[in-house]
């Protein structure tokens, strides 16, 4: 088993227009599952992971092989279907069904946890699909600033009519995640100022750009907050420091009529309190010799530590501060803790993402699959022409093509709604079929998306109607997609917040060139984001209402029409 | 809310060639799901409930009104969502797609209990869709009549050569499933004698033909037995009695040499200590008294009842009787009662229908538009014709014309397996083309099939590889049957066991009699049991192996090809 998870072999997706599987629609699943192998797009390819701990791309390498096998020879009218990482069967189906089907470590309820998931993974039953990573549409960092940007961004129009010109965000934690904030926030036009204990992530982050300056005191970096937001520029510094430290202390000054932050985050590692979260008044070195030593003596510190710093985030919030938790849990330690207002200040989505997902808008992504930049760059500006009012789009466009490296084949990742999507595959398949791009592109999401997802602590944390947990709508989400043609479509249990805890589905789409891509992306890059609509107009939100009966979509039980 | 599940309409589905609907692809559907609610199919019509409980084919009278009004106007190549039991959206499709994806009371697991569910379902958020319930292909006791059928006749396969003649059968309860037991042993050639507290349900029997006779006291029933048995006739009778008594004198005269049952089953309600188990020593009357006045008293006395009762199941099973546990939890309660041996004797699926479920072969179903029951003795001996071998099959196929009443339209069951199904869907489609039949036919299966649930304490119990609580397969049978082209896809949670317990997905297809028609069949009914060998045979279980080889499926992780 471990053996079989093991392998030293380097694993790039081919590039430029010469196919090893008999048609793009088969040779597109092929690419970008070796391409969520690319040692340049995963954490730890050689033991097949993607990314987010264990998400892998394939259960065992004899499965990679035997997966590579069947689509290089699948026919155009088969379909390969994988169960958690395994080619378990190849059948007949028709030219317009899926060419990939694909299950990831789903588990009947009663028995859907961590412990059950490990007795099985230690069989060689199960793999860990995360959501992206077993559905073979990972493409790196870019997707978590663009999400954050997208926070941000929505953050701005919320509360600062949509300019953050010289506005400053407050946040804690400069890691494999929270390092994409200090760049998302200066693409989105605010200055940062982040709390990291940690000076080698803060240099990591100076090194790709990430982060423009480093501060070893609160002065220092508040001196070039002031002097940044005065300017109107948006810059952003990293601070050495302990946000439970950091974050009382500019409560204070503020109350006395110092700086005021204009939006306040966090994004240490809160959910592990062993490895995530220094406590108050320990060196790193300390830290991380006890969590060996003596694990409970540093969750007792660092929860403690946890409690302080969300007293200050409430009290940022109590005093008029847009404060959110960004999906890592500090909230509920605090709560623990025994700090009784602890959720007083809400979570990232239903603050900031669903009005988004009201208008299934999320993080739409595409990949060429010639491997060519120049053909990620002219989608960039096919994606300009058709949406030429959304300033903040363009700017994205712009920023990104700037400060980020693409990682394995060429990708873009741009939030978009319904009525948009369709309209941005139908252009991509036309340039393909013209020729303007010189190989087809794949279209897909995230499985955090508007109608993709049950995700009750996240995704989906208190939904007006209380249907939080109902995951009927991504099964019919997958099931929509399967119906309409995606090229893969996939089903996914406990990504993002671990086994028990969601459910979801992805989707990705190939463009050929054909005009059968046509009908099919025309059909799919409608309906899959119309899931999400559907799903949040039943829930009773006004922003989806208003988008379903403007879009005209057909909702019998919801609209009456 | 409770309002809108009441109704004193009385629905039937339409009979014969004139179409509500714009094509028989929407009909079909349509009259199926009126037919679930046709007051000679429903258990409890009114209030929606179609089987099992609150098994329920629609939310609302309002939802089942706006699904009605959905598929009169769905267009060919467009699809019709259902969310439990409410139809949130039309989109489109293609041709060649279902025409309805049906998802019913999917919960994310750490939510997944009956607690929450009735939470959202006093919302109005939720439906219970047990099986073919909120699926649309429930067809009346005609299932249950089958299912038992062939549980007794693999038990005759592995114990007695395939001959039942002679032998008898010893169970307990004839209620609504159990009442099918002396039936069902009587079809397959064996006498019955079943145990039966309350004498109103032997009656009932009576009159429908399902038990030949009624016995007051053992000997009675036991010389009854006797003659039977000796004279190679299979009957059945009903003993007046309590089970927890009579099985153990059995055992006793057993012992001392007196008669010996063949095979020894139970189906009282074991499942619900209050209402579904008389204790050792009460009078009805006294049970429905306490059962209001002193349930805590009823349950602890049935417990111990059922100890006694399981006691003696384990003795006849280490005397050498086949015996089983008929999936109404006895062994559970048994155990509890601190009986550590109580679960000396399998299941009914590891000892009987797993065999089956590795080719594929379960309850396959059809139905007749038209309402006419010629068009099913039709099919009837289109089945016989073209598996000329299967006696077992031709039997039941006479006894079922014989003694089962069609209830709401005419339809039959038939466990056939991989490589007949396709053969029998391609036929029916044949002729409804050439007109022998007066209409289409639509043809499903019951969720409890081969590939189609994840249920550890039933259908996936003691699994051989321990993949018992693995989900995925069900939900790649869901997403292969789209695929594939079935009229209707479902994807349900929590049928047969409850909220937490299982995960099934159901589809049935409609035979338009178009070439169409026949494609779809053709890929449907070989992919959907192929999935289900697929499952056993990647469990390790020998016959689906060899039954894989057989048919030539191409399970690449599995066969390796
Ligand atoms: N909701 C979402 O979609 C989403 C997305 C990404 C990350 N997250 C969550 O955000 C958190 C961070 O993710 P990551 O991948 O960056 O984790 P990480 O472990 O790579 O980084 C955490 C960083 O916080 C620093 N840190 C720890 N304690 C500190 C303290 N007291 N003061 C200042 N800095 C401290 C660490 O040195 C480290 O650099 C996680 O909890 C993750 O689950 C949520
Ligand atoms: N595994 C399956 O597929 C499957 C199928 C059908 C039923 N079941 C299980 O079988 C059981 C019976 O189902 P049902 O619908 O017939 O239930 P039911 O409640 O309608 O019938 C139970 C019968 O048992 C009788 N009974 C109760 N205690 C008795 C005793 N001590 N001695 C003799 N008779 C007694 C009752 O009078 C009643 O007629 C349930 O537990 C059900 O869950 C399982």
């Amino acid at each position: 088993m471990t053996n079989s998870r093991h392998n030293i072999r380097e694993i790039r997706a081919d590039r430029g227009t010469t196919l090893k599987a008999k048609s793009w629609l088969t040779e597109a699943p092929l690419r970008m599952l070796m391409n969520n192998l690319d040692p340049d797009v995963a954490e730890n390819p050689h033991e097949l992971v993607v990314y987010g701990g264990i998400g892998r791309a394939a259960r065992t390498w004899e499965d990679f092989d035997r997966i590579v096998a069947a689509l290089t020879d699948l026919n155009e009218d088969e379909t390969l279907m994988v169960q958690s990482g395994k080619p378990v069967g190849v059948f007949r189906t028709h030219k317009d069904a899926p060419r990939v089907l694909i299950a990831n470590s789903n588990l009947v309820p009663h028995w859907a946890t961590w412990d059950h998931f490990n007795e099985l993974d230690k069989k060689g039953l199960a793999m860990y699909g995360q959501m992206t990573a077993g559905s073979w549409i990972y493409i790196g960092t870019q997707g978590i600033v663009q999400g954050t940007y997208e926070t941000f961004v929505e953050a701005g129009r919320q509360h600062y009519q949509g300019n953050l010109t010289g506005k400053w965000i407050l946040t804690g934690g400069l890691g494999g995640m929270g390092g994409a904030q200090p760049l998302a926030a200066v693409m989105a036009g605010a200055c940062c100022l982040a709390v990291e204990c940690d000076e080698t992530r803060i240099d990591f982050r100076l090194r790709t750009r990430y982060v423009d300056e480093k501060a070893k005191t609160l002065d220092e970096a508040l001196e070039m907050i002031d002097r940044w937001t005065k300017a109107g520029e948006a810059k952003s510094v990293g601070l050495i420091g302990n946000a439970a430290e950091i974050f009382p202390e500019l409560v204070r000054r503020m109350k006395a009529g110092g700086p005021r932050p204009d939006i306040v985050t966090d994004q240490t590692s809160a959910h592990d309190p062993i490895h995530g979260y220094l406590p108050l008044g320990w060196s790193i070195a300390e830290w991380r010799a006890k969590q060996e030593s003596d694990p409970k003596a540093v969750a007792a510190a660092a929860r403690a530590a946890m409690r302080i710093h969300v007293e200050a985030m409430v009290d940022f919030w109590n005093a008029g501060v847009p404060t959110l938790d960004y999906g890592n849990n500090i909230r509920q330690v605090a709560k623990e803790e025994g700090f009784e207002n602890a959720f007083a200040f809400p979570g990232f989505v239903p603050a900031y993402i669903r009005p988004l997902f009201c208008r299934g808008i999320g993080p739409f992504r595409w990949a060429a699959l010639s491997g060519d930049p120049e053909d990620i760059y002219k989608t960039d500006a096919k994606v300009k022409e058709l949406l030429p009012d959304n300033a903040h789009l363009h700017n994205w466009l712009d920023m990104a093509r700037e400060r980020i490296a693409f990682q394995g084949l060429p990708a873009r990742i741009c939030w978009v709604g319904l009525g948009d999507r369709h309209r941005l595959g139908l252009a991509f398949n036309e340039m393909v079929r013209n020729g303007e791009l010189k190989a087809p592109i794949v279209i897909g999401r995230d499985h955090l998306d508007s109608g993709s997802v049950a995700s009750p602590n996240r995704e989906t944390e208190a939904m007006k109607d209380g249907s939080d947990a109902v995951s009927d709508w991504p099964l019919l989400n997958a099931l929509l997609n399967c119906a309409s043609g995606a090229t893969w479509v996939s089903l996914h249990h406990g990504g993002g917040v671990g086994m028990g805890f969601s459910q979801h589905s992805g989707m990705v789409i190939c463009c050929d060139g054909s005009e059968e891509a046509d009908r099919r992306v025309e059909r799919v890059l409608w309906n899959d984001p119309a899931t999400g609509v559907m799903r949040h107009a039943d829930a009773g939100y006004d922003i989806a209402l208003d988008c379903a009966r403007e879009k005209g979509l057909r909702l019998p039980g919801i609209l009456g029409n």
